[in-house]
């Protein structure tokens, strides 16, 4: 990478003297070849691949402008290409620039080109921000109400299996998924991976000495292909940056590989719609790695992201300090062996942020407490988290099934969970406004309101299986619906109109709730 | 009652003046009668009947005196009868004599007689007590493992209510049962009882106007007879002395009411092998009381009890000072909503006592959170406590049986955890020793082994549901019986005899535990 100091100058004083051609290339230097579309869907990537430019070239830069604003965004190489990747934003413009410089600074180009911004494609939103405060929506207002999964090295899987968890994840039940960059090293991941991110080092002959200039294009690949599938498919991709699962040395790589590698990233996924940050998986146990470290690498990405993706830190135990501005919400492991998505408002009340608990045990039989709750007790936590006004996320680690485990390989879903989860983010997505909040009703339910209509009442009674409840809260004189919803048998149960006085009979099962919204007056 | 100033001088000047008569009453001044039987087995309850005495009698005092010592206790009358009451304890000779004084204190008539202790009742061991600081044994040194149940107000039920209560409970699931002494005014028990603990005062016309200093026969002759028949059942009556349920005024009475209360209800019961002083249920909703009158309360019963019954207060929300000498152990009600027994090696720690968690939400269907969880979540909250090295309490409240609630009312059982819970009595009173405690094996199980041996392991995977676990921990030369416990279906599966070293299948199901105890060379 080039340091800023030896950039200023060059950038400056070429800038305008640089030659500039059109995106077709036609009258671009000799074997320097240009490619682009000319039209890009609102929210799309639009990449411009630059190809024949001389080996000493250090940097290629693209500048957007827009009707309200520029964005400044890193190429990276990628193989014989470089490529430079805008998103297409709702302020973008059609206009772009793409600064070559090589390595001797008095050889810069310049290639300028235009593309239109046409519909986005059915579902696509733009990227998901906060929202509400504690809460998320995309770009165009549209609500995101994250119901995750976790399939932390899907990627380094063989192909049968990666096509298999694209299918399982086509099946609509989750709209958020965690997964590393890097291959991971751990307990049931114990083989090696049949790519590796970076190249070895040329002439090398010690095992795994990467230069970790070079990023494997082929890897790399992969991963732009799984995220241009996925937000196809409606799927927040939680891209994990860093994690301790290691055996190749990529969680203590030296520091200017690490300030490489963040860059490159944030080139290669920014203009992603549907990517977000997740600086770590459990940066705890990343020993080498210290808060200093983890606020540099934070600085950098944000720096470079021009298009602000969410960002956080997510624990093993302590929890990073989700004060910090940089940390867009909360991504929590639960740290007690019981209580975990009880504690969702606390930690809103906490950090004033989403609360999103990324980690709370997995559905599954492993012989680790991590990983073997059973279905019903997984979408319990899901619902507990969901009235507290949180979010939670899915893993599944089911033995007895060639050795794939989904929470990292993948595959396929063995658990009872992830239709009742669909049927969890159904009933979230008929939140009105943006999202819920808890509400003291009475001390013997977990009630939820809308964050802003505290006439949309959503009560929860978990492990609580009341034969009945007396309503005597209620406006009096106001009119309500009643539903009353089986959160595993995935039934809503329409009880029709009632004054603000009544008793509601109900099952006396586990996992019972009731929506309750009052009728509005036209 | 008398004051203590007034009994001191004639006590001590009419000992010896007082004629003395045998116990046959032969010889007794015309009108008295004394009975007594000849012989009653070792811990029984032996009791001196008086019939005759003069009207201005003031008090009755008993003094047995044994090998070991004397015991000194009040007589109580109970309508036309004076009653004096001793426990046949190891310790008690042959010999007692009956003190009867009448209000002009030169009037004092002692009886003398004797009886003979046999042996005990099958199954009778005698008071419980503390042993090994945390856990529980009879006088003869049988360990006493509590499983206890609560029927607060089954005594002030119909009769045919009371009779489907004691037939429950000689199925055996219980050895401890909580009830109150007065009478229950509460949600489900709005009934007036059929008895009330004190006669009204002659001739007044107010309602509930009480004669404090009259306890009615009827009423505590139905609890003599239910401590008695309970007994023979080996369970363990866990008498509340106040509770704050109340319409009638017997939360609130006047001082002098509630010393004499107390006072009565020491003579009355002391002499019963099993019963345990429960000072308060919820003592901190009772608001007209302080620490300084559960003070003194609780030095009256000590003062007044000759023999050391186990005694402990409850709490509604915030704990009493369980670190109070006079507390043998603590009655604890949960005070969060999810978490309770997984707490019990912390209460065990703070207070060096042993741990009953006699609230921790029942099985059942009512609108209340604290009487609506399901018979597998209950049963789990014990086997939590268990293997912490504690005890829990059962409850039921299931609506839909003609408004009769096993917590309050008694009758039948409608839930599923009661042969549960007797199963996980057989499994404790397997424990060697007194009591298991919590072991640290590894971080995801709950592991107790016994008290006193730490090579009898009992392991709880509650809602975690391993498919396996490979054992490394334990000696890998000795050789281990290994059993898998199915604690919801009741089932132990002996797996034989595993080397310290091995890989364990499990049914990857909730609610599993393993037993492994190692195999002692002989």
């Amino acid at each position: 990478m080039i340091s800023r100091r030896r950039l200023a100058f060059p950038l400056f004083g070429l800038f305008f003297a640089a030659q500039a051609f059109a995106q077709d290339g036609s009258a671009a230097p000799a074997g320097i070849k240009v490619e682009a579309p000319a039209s890009v869907p609102k929210w799309g990537m639009f990449e411009v691949k630059v190809s024949g430019l001389p080996a000493n070239t250090e940097a290629v830069r693209g500048i957007l402008r827009g009707d309200c604003a520029s964005r400044i965004v890193d190429g990276f190489r990628d193989g014989d290409l470089w490529r430079v990747r805008f998103m297409a934003t709702p302020d973008s413009g059609l206009n772009y620039e793409i600064c070559c410089e090589s390595e001797d600074a008095g050889s810069k180009t310049i290639f300028k080109g235009e593309f239109e911004v046409t519909e986005p494609e059915p579902g696509m939103h733009g990227p998901v921000q906060v929202r509400n405060k504690y809460h998320f929506a995309h770009a165009d207002g549209t609500p995101f109400y994250p119901v995750g999964t976790t399939c932390y090295a899907w990627l380094n899987q063989p192909e049968p299996v990666r096509k298999q968890t694209v299918e399982t994840l086509s099946r609509g039940c989750f709209n958020k998924i965690r997964f590393c960059i890097f291959p991971k090293h751990y307990v049931f991941n114990e083989k090696e991976p049949d790519l590796y991110p970076f190249l070895l080092k040329d002439g090398s002959e010690k095992e795994y000495d990467w230069d970790y200039t070079r990023p494997n294009p082929a890897y790399f690949a992969r991963i732009d292909e799984a995220v241009e599938t996925l937000g196809k498919l409606g799927i927040e991709c939680d891209l994990i940056l860093f994690h301790p699962y290691d055996k190749w040395g990529f969680s203590n790589m030296p520091a200017e590989a690490n300030d490489f590698y963040l860059t490159y990233m944030v080139a290669r996924y920014s203009a992603y719609g549907n990517v977000w940050w997740s600086f770590a998986n459990e940066y705890d146990i990343l020993k080498d790695k210290t808060v200093d470290d983890w606020e540099h690498y934070a600085a950098l990405v944000q720096a470079k992201d021009p298009y602000g993706h969410l960002r956080s830190i997510h624990n093993c135990v302590p929890f990073y300090d989700h004060t910090k501005p940089w940390i867009t919400h909360c991504s929590i492991q639960r740290q007690d062996f019981y209580v975990c998505a009880e504690l969702t408002d606390q930690y809103r009340s906490k950090y004033d942020k989403p609360v999103v608990l990324d980690e709370i045990q997995y559905e599954g039989d492993i012989p680790y407490m991590w990983g073997n709750i059973a279905g019903p007790e997984l979408v319990r936590r899901f619902w507990e988290a969901t009235v507290r006004g949180g979010y939670a996320t899915h893993g599944e680690t089911c033995v007895g099934h060639d050795d794939i485990l989904w929470w990292s390989h993948g595959g396929k879903l063995w658990g009872d969970s992830a239709p009742r989860l669909k049927f969890l983010k159904e009933i979230l997505y008929q939140t009105p406004g943006y999202g819920l909040r808890h509400t003291n009703q009475e001390w013997d339910d977990d009630a939820a309101c809308a964050e802003d209509d505290p006439d949309y009442l959503l009560f929860y009674f978990g492990r609580n299986q009341p034969k009945y409840r007396d309503f005597n809260k209620l406006d009096p004189d106001a009119s309500y619906r009643v539903e009353v919803i089986d959160t595993w048998n995935m039934t809503v149960d329409d009880r029709g109109i009632m004054k603000g006085r009544f008793r509601l009979e109900l099952p006396g099962k586990e996992f019972t709730a009731i929506r309750v919204v009052k009728v509005k007056e036209k």
